[in-house]
């Protein structure tokens, strides 16, 4: 690729290029589609990168994207404010608004904690967690990290900070996924499962 | 993916999303990667995008890249402006540039002849190509398109009009990859390159 006859492709395939996930061949295809389309479309695509980028903000409060101060969950009057959602990352929040099933609003740590990747819990959102626990009236905190050695450590660690000043912390139940065989379940899935098996109900 | 909070996201991600092989899902994890760096790397990916966009034009003459008129190949006088390679598309300009192995010029079809997909004779730059090899005093015409029914329909079609004005007609060789097994060939690829031989050389 080092033949690239047009500067502008160049620089346009190298800037595709840092993309995660994208190498240099699919970049010049990329730069190429966009090129035999109308320059309308690789206008909205630039503006949309540029104002988005310029324009969004993270929520003073959760971490969360937000156009504003505050994100649109913490300003909803409708949500449950004393529920926090404790996540990961930004992503994490958008699958758990997916479901509808959770009216409260989240935090965002952005990270778990990792020793092996030198992620220290200073290096997290934890402290602003702190802070809103003390400064405001929570009456449940919901870990909903990922179910990992670095996510089951980050859960131990909130848990033993967290578990004298808010009555209630939880955990996303584990199990058996839905649509899933027993056959196919690790062990360790199942065990749990049985361990932290519910009550049936027919809802 | 309905419930991106932000429109500014929202707008980021389904313009990413109408690139070829890039879903939504892959969309929002580009642009969060974006919102997780530095605002002037969105900024240079999106002004390398526009730039790009609207700078480049297309070579009056061989249909290739250019920022102007013609392209730096039709342009640059240390080219023999007497042979011409015809290809399907730009990415194969590049592709051939990248060998260092031509000193011509190109024509770039910008496709080829398809009746299964609609694409005719019309649609192709052929008729410019015609009115180059009117105009100009060319030796040579090597036709460089893909080894498909369609490839060899196009290269007949080429053939058949170009052949009592043109010199020399030639196509790219066609045989046994460098490095490959005979065990692993085709038969009609293997069989091509017994019927079209070539003297042994040391080169």
């Amino acid at each position: 690729m080092e033949n690239i006859p047009s500067l502008l492709l160049k620089r346009c395939v190298s800037e595709l290029a840092k993309l995660p996930g994208i190498g240099k061949k699919s970049a010049l295809r990329l730069a190429i589609h966009l090129l035999k389309h109308k320059p309308e479309y690789a206008e909205a695509l630039g503006n949309s990168i540029i104002d988005m980028r310029q324009n969004i903000r993270f929520c003073t409060r959760c971490h969360n994207l937000s156009e504003n101060e505050l994100c649109e969950v913490c300003n909803n009057p409708k949500r449950n404010q004393q529920k926090i959602c404790v996540v990961e990352n930004i992503q994490d929040v958008l699958y758990i608004e997916n479901t509808l099933q959770f009216n409260g609003t989240y935090h965002i740590l952005n990270g778990v904690i990792s020793p092996m990747d030198g992620i220290s819990p200073n290096e997290l959102n934890i402290n602003s967690l702190l802070k809103r626990i003390e400064a405001e009236d929570i009456s449940e905190v919901i870990l909903a990290l990922p179910t990992t050695i670095e996510g089951d450590t980050t859960n131990f660690y909130l848990y033993k900070k967290l578990s004298e000043k808010v009555k209630s912390i939880t955990t996303i139940a584990r199990g058996v996924s839905i649509g899933d065989e027993l056959e196919y379940i690790d062990e360790i899935t199942l065990g749990r499962s049985i361990i932290n098996r519910i009550p049936y109900s027919t809802d």
